[in-house]
Parts: structure tokens; sequence; C-alpha cells
């Protein structure tokens, strides 16, 4: 297969771009920019010294001509380039995986809310499906939304117990870490050295864009739920996020049924190691395409805590993006991505 | 002053000598180990090269001496060695400011549970105080129990919703992240540059040994207390902790009498500083005694998050102690402590 | 094929079982311990969590059982230990890939003094290949002694000086740095996350036990090489080496001469990139098996600065055994190496 | 004593502020931007965060104000600030300290080639003195050009090789390592966490605006220097520079001579502390005003490896400028500046 990439010199576009290289089903790869025309051509290893040798040529973006060149495509953008660049694409139901925000809301109001722009059409927005992997396993749709770093992490930690309704809604809290690739490689303030360094910045209370994603998804699994408590601290690595999950569990439930449940929902699961009482930690995943799961109860304040890491550029966005390809395809899922997690 | 230090080459002990060499008050510091006898004597600057040219021996310990020599006898050291120390030292009311934990709870019982190994006697913690000093300003005790360093961070965070009883108790969660040196400088796996670089690890759920000084701290301001929802996150920094609070407000409460409170509390404390709604992080009070704390109200959840952030090895360790030494000898509450934070 | 590893536990060894376990001509691996007898039976994912799922037994070490299973083996544990249970695998000429040093120096002398302990005989020495894989890739031996990792960024970028004849021998200065892992998971004060983190330390100065190698094999190259002046700085990362190798030019030789024949020694070796005035930094090559080469030369003192970087753990280590491995059995040199390294 | 800063919110300000402030001969510090006006007025705390409660106003730059009010003026600015705003100062003969390059080279050409802009004029520089305090403890100039972090950390490592003739000249290499603060918080890509974290990189190799005042200080000292060898690397820390220094003996020098000829030159000099043959790491310096030296000889290469350490904030900025304030004004030379590194 011929596979495209807009986007491949971000973060995720380059570990998107190291997996398909090393993808069995995948012959070639073409790479796109944003643009409609490039005044001069650069070239992938140009832009990126750590792939010296890739000498791709990133070129212009021509619907047409990718559709003809390819026979999917990735987009690896900043939230309201897919929406705007996607038109001819979701008109010919050509297949796209999109590891951007801007299909995996159904409410375009929600989208503009959150997003701060406006968002594509209803229509447009109901052709795409919520490529959560896990949760659909046999994506129908020709336009995967792949979910966001946050959304992942969090959505498989609380999944058992929203859709098992074992937990009080209105107990839930998320904790969530975050390494400070999750950002991007623009520049801020708040990505230079000598901030993050040394440091730890609660920067989004309930104000992450990853929120809406959440609910949506918690919807669908329970009607019942209204909001959701959650925060986004950025800690000094690179890659990894740690959703940390609490919540008090209903009049009856056990600690003994969640063990069962979260082994029943994740034990055919190949990217979900479900840890039991032992909780992981973000290097037990780094690297690797894994979301590891551990949980403990607390029996003096009836709450459970449930633990949920992946390298939010892997299962949190090109790895995750790839396990989509290969559900969409009938690839076996596990095709072209790395088993194991790097350590130390 | 003569002041004595026993533990000056562990972490808190380094931080305390530094504090104290600098104090306008103090003449001379002398240093002791916790055996009655030394084989051979090791000096400051041999164990701590930072400190090369602090040529002051490590003495063997010996109450009636160290009595004799000083003026007041600070403790830094592990678990266990004060409790096993102190006796002739309480039985004379010599003034002493314990670092560790040993005479922090009143039940014997409660210590014996969270440090695995028999209590001072009732009657000897009765003679101690528990130091948080903006809550304890006018201390009366020869014995102060310096809090330990998630207990200062937390209970400087919680004490005005408590004491004015405005959140639901039941619904409290603390997810705390720590640097390293919390842990002191005892070597382990999970003190391994290798394991805690890249990564983030909940390495306490509702296990760590402050639990039950913040409970009982909570319990004075509020007998209605029970229990505490509380994790302990380790990050890759060296010095800091964050302790992100969550609670439900009782009904009727608002964000605005939130703000007001905690302004009413801490308005008059000089290393307390209400942030209100901008959330400090770790790094705006590295080398610095202050607690910084700020707040955000979530109208969708009635969640109130409060964050509170130290140098656990100042405000939560050392520099509090200097604070109480202060309070002790009514000293301006300041003398001697850094004024401002480590920045960048 | 069927594999043995003798410590599969270890940082070197970890990456090993990766790399192989994604090796197409790798149908089994077995794991072997260094001891004759296990008192119980442990697993790989007990002793590394982030393998959780490779529940492999760490046998027992019995020569006879390990060549009957294994068609390789490969040795990934400290120094001392292969020397002392090669023997009878080098009596049946096995094949052996020993990723540690014991067979890197030809003189026992050299070793017992460098390693403080005594060495393999000379005839099993003489055995033994040293396999700089870019400069013995027709390797002939069946014991391969992969080198080291200071060994391996340093000669690859001293190579085609010292081949050449380009530069004053007595005038080589060596300034390597390197990340904590390559000290293994030994726990020591100098591994600490406190002591290393925000610090840098020249930890060896003409110490480092991979100074005999690179001596040993810089003379095969040119016997006029007496000395070098090799220094080790640790600094805070976990992974990654960066040599940093100045020399004065011989007179007459420009520049232009230095670019030619790097391009010349390397350009057909799929593991060495070599980026002329472009200087290469440490994260070009992580999670990589490439060694990154770049060079300056400063007119005003007629010193040429090459600067070389690898990943420790694969081009330094695992990476170049599993190298050594295809080229020992005349697969294609890349197999089953991941081909791009990891950004950010 | 009124002090003026100008550029107090960046990195060297923030230090420097932070000392005046505990300075017990200063009684009032006034803060100035570099513009002739401010269209509104900001505070420092607000624009640093850490520094919150210390509300002064940043007033616009006005010379004969700035005069009136204070008793001495830093100046804490990137190049090219100082040159542009001193003239009035300068004709005034005012006391000032100048963090900044600007006039540190008595030859304006030099300024012109290494900092790509035009130089003051060479009455103006020839009016500035060279504050390499321990080389300068009695400094006449009424304005102190404050020396950069490198060359301190350089140039105090190679003084009493260079003044006592003790080296082959033109064998010096030295391989600076520097944290991400000496280049300010100016954004850059290599500013971003995700590219220095895990990395290093030899950014500079003989191209840094400090080599031209390591030269010129060198050729004070003996006028057959001609040119350094000098590289600068780039590690994941915040502060720190290490500068490793490689030189060959001259003949008939022995190692032991090395030793006396340092403790001769600093063995009454507070701030600088000879290791001896214990080489000092970063962290043995960091938050004070130290420099720690140490050294090593290999007879095999007959190469002396010098170790030069500091807090490129403090002993390379803001430190220095103290204590060149302190000399300039005859207070001891430690007045106000913290005596003991922080650790860990």
């Amino acid at each position: 297969m011929e596979i495209g990439i807009i986007g491949a010199t971000g973060y995720s576009g380059n570990v998107l771009y190291s997996l398909l290289k090393q993808h069995p089903q995948v012959t070639k790869i073409n790479l796109y920019g944003h643009q409609q025309t490039n005044s001069t051509t650069s070239y992938l290893d140009e832009e990126i010294p750590s792939f010296q040798g890739e000498h791709l040529p990133l070129q212009a973006f021509n619907a047409e001509k990718i559709m003809a060149e390819n026979d999917c495509l990735f987009f690896a953008t900043p939230a309201g380039v897919a929406k705007q660049l996607a038109t001819p694409l979701l008109a010919a139901d050509f297949p796209i995986i999109d590891l951007s925000g801007d299909f995996r809301l159904k409410d375009p109001a929600e989208y503009s809310k959150w997003y701060q722009q406006p968002a594509a059409s209803a229509e447009q927005l109901a052709k795409a499906e919520y490529g959560l992997c896990e949760f659909n396993d046999h994506p129908t749709a020709a336009y995967i939304a792949n979910p966001g770093c946050y959304a992942t992490a969090t959505l498989l930690g609380l999944a058992p117990l929203i859709i098992e309704h074992l937990i009080e809604l209105k107990s839930i809290v998320v904790d969530a870490k975050s390494g400070v690739s999750g950002a991007g490689k623009k520049l801020s303030a708040s990505s230079h050295f000598s901030f993050i360094n040394e440091n730890a910045w609660l920067y989004k209370l309930n104000q992450h864009k990853h929120i809406p994603e959440i609910l949506q998804q918690m919807q669908n699994w329970d009607d019942q739920v209204q909001a959701v408590q959650f925060s986004t601290t950025l800690i000094p690595i690179t890659r990894g996020i740690m959703a940390t999950i609490y919540a008090q569990l209903k009049p009856g439930i056990t600690p003994k049924q969640i063990d069962d449940v979260y082994r029943k929902h994740y034990q055919t699961k190949p990217f979900v190691r479900w840890r039991s009482t032992e909780l992981p930690m973000i290097k037990n995943v780094t690297g690797s395409n894994y979301c590891d799961l551990g949980y403990g109860y607390n029996p003096a304040t009836n709450v459970i805590t449930v633990v949920s890491v992946i390298d939010n550029l892997l299962k949190g966005a090109a790895g995750q993006a790839v396990q989509n390809f290969n559900l969409m395809w009938h690839f076996p899922e596990t095709t072209g991505l790395p088993q194991l997690p790097i350590f130390p």
C-alpha cells in the first residue's frame, strides 16, 4: 500500500513516519504539507536531522493528487488544518486517519467552544468515527478520528467502571500528568527547558480540549454522565501520560468485582495490560503502544484509584493511528507496532 | 546561641546546617551523630563535598554534653532515632526541634501502625507540640515536632476549607507529587536515575506515613473528619512537592467565599502566598520557605481544586524547622530564612 | 534460529531481548542466569515489569543444555562472568556474542590491570574476535567480543584519522560524555537521582576500562599509537554517549581531506552517518543503531574536532551485538535493527 | 546605598535582585527597563511570578534620574544594550557594574567581529575594567565589565598555568559544558524542553562570544598566547558550567608543582576552592558563588586536566557582580553572598 502523511515534521508525524516505515504492508510513504503550493521544496531529513537519510520531499497539498497516489491518508496536523483540507477527501470517502481533534466531536458547537474556531459541518462530522480502538475494533467509516492522548489514557482507565455502572459518576476526579511533547514543538515560555525542568505545573484546570471528547465517549457508555473533573499537570519528561482516576464505588461494589471487570474487558486486547493491584508507571509503556492499568481501593474512603499510563506519541497518537489503520484494513491489530517498551 | 544538630549529613540536615549558618542569632553550630561512640571522627566537609571548608567534627551522641554545650537541639534523623535518644532531653525539658516523625502523632498505636516500630510513650508524646507554624505560632512546648513535607503542603492547602467547614469532607482527594529528595539519600531501585528519569510513579496509595499526621491535624480543626484519600507520585525532580487537593463545596458556598477565607487566614503569614485563581507551580517556591496556594472552581462538578506547592527540604523540613526555632525563641518569624525563590 | 541470552535482566540484556524478539530470523529465545542452579525459578516479566507478558523462565546455566537448545548464545553479563562460564563453549567453538569486556583484550595482563581480576587464558583470548562491525564486517571467529560503548563511539570517530595517518598522535584528547545507564542498574551513590540530576561529573580521568580496548584497536590501525588522553563525564540523561575528539592535523592536511576520508570509509556502512560540518547531537541517534559523526576545523589552533554520538545500549551494546549476529550468520547487516531514532 | 538594576527580569537580573535584596549594605533597589518611555508600567512580581510580593515598578530608562536616585548601577542586559545607554553614565564616571559583554573587550574590532554589531568607542572601552575578581581585587575604574560565565570558569581554571608558564600553550583544549540558563530566557528551538532533555549538543565550536575575552585575559598574563581551542556543549541542566581543560606540561614540570601553584594563587581567595586531585562536579557549587577546581595528571600522555565548575548565574554572572560591587565599595568580599552550595 502507498500511504500519505500530512504533517510528518511534527512530533506525532515523526513517530507515525517511523512506524509506517517499518510496517510490512506499507510499500511507499508520500509526505505533504498544509499548503497548496510550496515556494521551495524541503525534505524530511532537512527538517528532522535525526532522520538523516530519509530524503523524502514535502509536497504541496493537492487532494486529487493525494487520492491518486495513495491508498490511505494520515493527518498529523494541528487543530484546524484537517477540517480545512478534508472536504474533497470526505466527499470521495477516501480512507483517512486523522490524528487531530477536528473530527472527534459530533457537536459543532462543542468544537467551536473548546477549540475557539469554527467547526466542520455536522454532516461532515457525522461521517467520522471516533477511533478508540479497544472499543471500536470494527471501524466502518472511511474517516477515523484518532483520539487525543489524554482522552485515550483517561477513557481506557474509566471504560469498565462506566460501562458496568460501578462508580458514583459525580465523584470522578481525573488528575492527569503529562510530558512536554504533548504540546508539540511550538515554542512557548512554558516549553522552555529552564521553565519545565525541576518543575511541575497544573496548566489546565477543567480547560483541556480533550475534555469534550472524554465526555462524549463516556456519555455513549452511560447517558447519566454529566461532567468530569479533569486537570492536566506538566512534569519534566518528554514523553508519557499518567491519568490518575479517583471515584467512589457504588454501594455494594467490591474491589474483587473491579478486578474481574477490567480483566473481562481487556483480556483479549493486545495493547492493554491490566496489572491489577500493581500500579503501573510511565516507564512501563514508553516506546510502546501499550496502555497499562492498575488500581487500588481504600476502604476508609470507599474510593477506587485507577492509574492509566501511555506513551502520548504512541498509544496517544501515532501508535493508535497505526492500530486504527490495521483495524480499518483488516490487518492483524498489532502489525507494524513495536511490541516492547523501551527500558531503561 | 549555640545550636546542636543530630543528623547534619542527611538532605534535611544539609539544608538545616546551611540555614543556621546564616542565621544572625546563631553563633556556633555543633554536630552530632546517632551513636554514643565514634570509632573515628569524621567531618562534615568530608561527608558532604559541596560543603568543603566546613570542617566540623561529627561528635558522638551524649545527652549531657549536648545539653551543656547548646541552647537548642535539632534532630534531622530518620524515623526511630529521636525517640531512642530523646528520653533524657525530654526529661530535662531541653529545647528541641525534631524534623523526624517520631513525636508528631499523639497516639502511640497510630505511630506503631504507620512506622512499623514501637512508639515513644504516650507521656513523652504528650510533651511534644505539632509545629505547623502558621497554625501554631505561639509554641509553648520545649519539644517541637516539625511537620512532614507532604503534611505541610496538604494541611496548609486544606486548612481554611476545614476550619471554616466549606467542603464535603468525604469528597476530599489529595493527589500529591514529589521530587526524589523527599525519600532521602538512601539507595534503592526507585532512587536510581535511570528508573526515575523520564518517569512518574504513584508509589504510595493511601500508604504514606504522613497520612496520620494530616488526619490528626484535620481532626483538631474539625472532629467530623474521618479519613482522607491520599496518593503520592514521584516525578523526576530533586526538590519540590505539589499537593493537588480536590473537594466538593458544601451547598451554598461560593468561589468568592473561598477566596476570602484563604486571604483572611494567610494575609498575615509571611511564608504563605495566596495566589487566588493563579495556580502556583513548584518552581515558584524552590529554594524558599514559601508555601504558595491557588485555586479554581468548576461549576459543572461543584469541585474546588486547591494547588499547594512547597520546597520539601525548606518549608517541608529545614525551613519550617528554623521558622519553629524563631517562634520558639521569639525572634521575628522570617529571621535567617531566604526570602526569594531560586529562579530559574 | 533459537537464541540464548545470559543476563537478560540487565539493561543491555533488556534491549537485546527486545531486538531479538523482533528479529525475523529468530524463532525462539531462551534465557539463562549466571548460576548452575536456581533455588526458585523467576521469570523475565517478574524481573522487568515493563516486559509484562514476556513470561519466560530464567533457567540455570548449563553449558551442555545451552548448546543443545540454541544456535547462538549472547552474554549480556557484568565483567568476570563470561570468562568463568565460557570454557566449555569455547572448547566446542559454539557461536557466541559476548557483550562484556572479558574477551576484548588480547593481553591477559592488560585485562588483570584494568579489570582488577584474573583474565581468561591467552589461548582463550586468542579465539575471540573484537567485533567493531564497521571494521570487522567478515567475522570468522565463533566468539565475538562485542566492543564497549565508549570504545565504539571513540573508535568510529577516530578510525579514519588513525588509519590514514592524518593527525599528530600525541595531541589526541577524547572528552566523552555519557548517560547513567552506561553504569548498569547497580545501586551506588553516584546513580542516585538527586546526585546526578542537575549535575555533571568527570568520574573517570584516564581510568575507564574501555581505554585498553581503544588503544589495542588504534594500535592495530597504527602501531605508532602509544597512549590516549581519555576522560568520561556523567551527564543527567539515561541513554547516550557523545565522544568529543580533539587532535592536531599533521602538516599539510586540509579539512577537505578530512571530509573526504570519512566519506570514503563510511559511505557503505549502513549504521554510520557522516554529517560533515554539521555536528550531531545525542538525540540524533537515541533509540537507533546509528553512530553519527561530524567535524569542525579551527585554523587558529590547527585542531580538528570530531563529534561521535551513539545510543550506548544500542550501537554501544545490544544493537551492535545484533549487528555482529547478522554478520556472523550472513544476514543483511541491518536485519532486525530499528531503522530510525526516537524523536523527540 | 541605593542601587539600580537595568534588566531585572532576565535570568541574571532575577538572581542579582535576590542577592542585592539580602545585601546588608543595600537599603533600596530601583528597577529600570531599556526604553526611555513605558507605555504602561509593569512590576517585577508580575513579570516573575516566583517573586510574588516584590511589587517594584520597572521604570523607564533615564540616565539623569538614575544617577540622582542611585549610588551604583548594574546592567543585566543582553549584548548591545549597555553600550547604547551608558554614554552619559560613563561621561559622569558613575559607578557601574555591567554583566553584559559590551565593555569587556578593549579592541572595538574584536567586539564587532564576535558580537556582529558596532562596538562602543575605544575611548569608552578604555574606561572599563575587566572584573575577574580573583585577579582584579582592587578595581579602580568606575565601570566594571563583569566577565562572562564561560570566561570565568575557564580563566580561573587556566590562570595559574598561564601566569606561571607551566604548560605548552598550543596544546590547550577547553571542553566546556553548560546548562540551558546560560542562553537566557529567549525562546528558540534549542531551548525547547523536548529538544534539550535526554540530549547533549556541541552547539558552538570555536565560535562562542566569550572566546575573545578569554584570549584577551590570557594574553595579559602571557603575551605568547595566540589562540585557544574552545567548545561549548549544552547539557540538560538548568544551571552550571563545567570547563574541562587539557594541556601538556612543559618539560620538567611535575604534578606536585601544579598543586603548589594553584594552592598559592587561591588560598586567600574566599570563592575559589582548590580540591587538588579530587575533581569537582557542578553540584558542588550550584547556588553558591564558588568556583571549585581540581586536577589530574596522566604520565602516559603528559597531559594535565583541570576541571573548573561554577554556577553560571552566580559566580558566572550575578554573584561575581556582587563580588565586584563589594570590591568596588571596599566591603568585605563575601558580603551578601550566600556561603554554601545548595545540596542536593
